[in-house]
């Protein structure tokens, strides 16, 4: 028998067929025409994301995840406002990014083509929705999102206002579908539908994509967790590592690219560990060191080994000393997730030992890891930050939703 | 406990981390290095190679399969020569592939890195080993290989001339590192040796593959069966169309570029159908045909709907026919592996609908699918031929085996 996300799927591949062909315009009009029908739904979706906020709050959701839920009119604006923006954007589908011209005169093309069909599967935000659905159709993907029951009815309200947009249009509804149903049973059906699925993009916290990554056999995207460390060198000037250390690790605490370690060269700290401790204790963030770190800053609580695997996600950072920048290097190799890291030196060739030999989808000299994000690189767009090596690392945009395929032209030759 | 496994990949993690930083100048001399010493060492490789060859006899290993797994001094000086060509490709490691400049001073720059260590999983063939381990280091990857036990001799000569040829250079031997223990258990650990194993790319049969997809928590690059089609066309050149079909089934039947299924139009096979399957069938091929085949083609057997679903890999093909492309594309979009499909015609039209619609990594126009392959396509070298869409689709050359890193530079910059 089929199941009702096996028949999903079927429709899915189905429609990811159609919008295969269709061209940068036709994709384009049916954007705009969402952004206009979510404008034109917003009270019938704030009515239905108010149900969510209603049933979190006896369920007792810590308030910060139902902030996260919640839609207002501001919010369904700015959906509208990056849909349009996403209409701007270049489309990467059909360019030609190779061209092999052989002597038997084969002309052999390598063209941008869309993956086909992305499986979605996420957490609270229901703007996780209209990103997917919407980055998907630019690239002339389908989708099969699947959220999480905490915003089910906003989910549900969010798609059903995409279907009546796609109505008016040449895409067909379903190249966008939601699973309503929010069990675990079909999470772990979605993790096998390799049949249908060509990429299965997991975002939210480390628990969810872990399992993903354990169970799923279609292809996954890991968009993983970000343990991110600052190494402050020997050459570090103190101003720019103040600002650097305060804003990776408090402008916004909870998301990835925050700062989670400092790594601070031993003789830097004689001079100015005190001083940098002192400012982010300051901030509100509380120190987790090591022995001579609490030995130095009373406010600092001991470090335990699990502290330095450890992404908070909170106003909290450990901070270990370092001999040099190899130990530093060593350190991040050992507990990093790849993720985002930082050097603050004045030497350049320090910088550059840090920067080749540290293994990370982004690595910084003297700047903030709270850059990592597809809108400060420029992309416009961005479907989850990769922290894996294959197909795509670092920021996601839309050339991560494609793959390619060659197209040969011949007029009758064969293989001697 | 650590297991010889991890301790393998621990081993291999660290070398890649002094991979990483070698030039391509040290590469090259360390794969100079490796031809040379194959050649030294041809004679005991041979002597090893016998073991394998006598102990597959006894064991009654198929004559096909011993004679993938045997070497000759012709063999081995071919393994030679293309480490010498591999020397002459373009090292990808290093190349700047995008530069961002922000308005608030950050330059961005997107560098081609390695992808780490990869796992290469594959059978019989001890070239295999050869191929793996040089491609890896010209792209600065360490590889842990596991071949199987039919070319155990064989494979652990040629590791052992392998490094007896790293330890003349600055290239750590842990570089390239086997897996001697050939049962399920090590197959099974590498799966999830995700600490260390960046990816990890099976080769050979259907069985060993679908194996890797299903259990492997290590990210996979799937380098698939071809059920590969031929569709003749309405207006299909009859002199195209029997090269073109004897050429993709018979030149080498047991590659997985070979052509598996013929799909005929209606009106062309009234023609032209006996004439090309008496063709196809002099020239050894068992025709496998639907209804009106069979009625038409007196030599050909029925098939059955599995016959459409598999790959023979063998002087055997299916052939069906169908009232007009449209048919052709949906059968292949059901049956096809995306691998490599071709139409044969001399319309224009119909060739784009075909090329456009139909999901492969390679579709050809009035062309042999026998060309799907790294070195037909000119790039010098080839791991294999990925059948998925995430990260590398059709005949995958050294790009295939790198990652890219964002390296960012600033002088202080935060994020607002």
């Amino acid at each position: 028998m089929t199941s009702e996300i096996q028949e999903k799927g079927q429709r899915a591949k189905a429609a990811s067929y159609m919008l295969n062909i269709k061209t940068t315009c036709e994709k384009n009009e049916a954007l705009k025409k969402i952004a206009e029908q979510l404008l034109i739904d917003q009270h019938d979706i704030m009515a239905e994301n108010a149900k969510d906020l209603a049933q979190g709050e006896q369920q007792g959701i810590p308030a910060s995840t139902l902030d996260r839920i919640m839609l207002n009119e501001e919010r369904i604006a700015a959906m509208a406002d990056a849909i349009h923006l996403l209409v701007s954007l270049n489309d990467p589908v059909g360019t030609i990014v190779e061209h092999i011209e052989k002597d038997n005169g084969l002309r052999i093309e390598k063209r941008i083509v869309p993956l086909g069909v992305i499986g979605m599967i996420y957490e609270a935000r229901p703007n996780v929705t209209i990103d997917a659905a919407t980055l998907s159709l630019k690239t002339g993907n389908a989708v099969i999102l699947r959220g999480s029951s905490s915003a089910k009815f906003s989910n549900m309200a969010l798609v059903a206002s995409i279907h009546r947009a796609l109505a008016k249009t040449s895409i067909p509804t379903d190249a966008v579908q939601l699973i309503e149903d929010t069990s675990r049973e079909t999470a772990k059906e979605l993790f096998h539908l390799k049949e249908y699925l060509d990429v299965l993009i997991p975002r939210g916290g480390k628990a969810l994509i872990d399992l993903v990554v354990n169970e799923a056999t279609v292809p996954v995207l890991e968009t993983g967790a970000g343990n991110c460390h600052i190494y402050v060198d020997e050459m570090a000037d103190y101003i720019k590592a103040e600002k650097i250390c305060l804003n990776a690790k408090t402008q916004r605490p909870s998301v990835c690219n925050a700062a989670e370690s400092l790594l601070i060269h031993q003789a830097w700290f004689k001079e100015h560990g005190v001083q940098l401790l002192t400012a982010l204790h300051h901030a509100g963030v509380t120190i987790i060191g090591d022995e001579q770190v609490c030995q130095q800053f009373e406010a600092a609580l001991p470090a335990t080994a699990d502290d330095y695997a450890t992404e908070y996600l909170d106003l909290k950072i450990s901070v270990k000393l370092v001999e040099n920048v190899y130990e530093a290097i060593e350190h991040i190799q050992y507990f990093g997730t790849n993720h985002s890291e930082a050097i603050i030196t004045e030497d350049q060739l320090t910088a550059e030992t840090f920067l080749n030999n540290v293994d990370a989808a982004a690595v910084y000299h003297n700047a903030s890891t709270r850059f990592t994000d597809g809108f400060e690189f420029g992309y416009g767009a961005e479907i989850g930050i990769s922290t894996q090596k294959l197909h795509a690392r670092g920021p996601m945009g839309l050339p991560a939703l494609t793959s390619t395929k060659y197209v040969i032209h011949g007029n009758g030759q064969i293989r001697e």
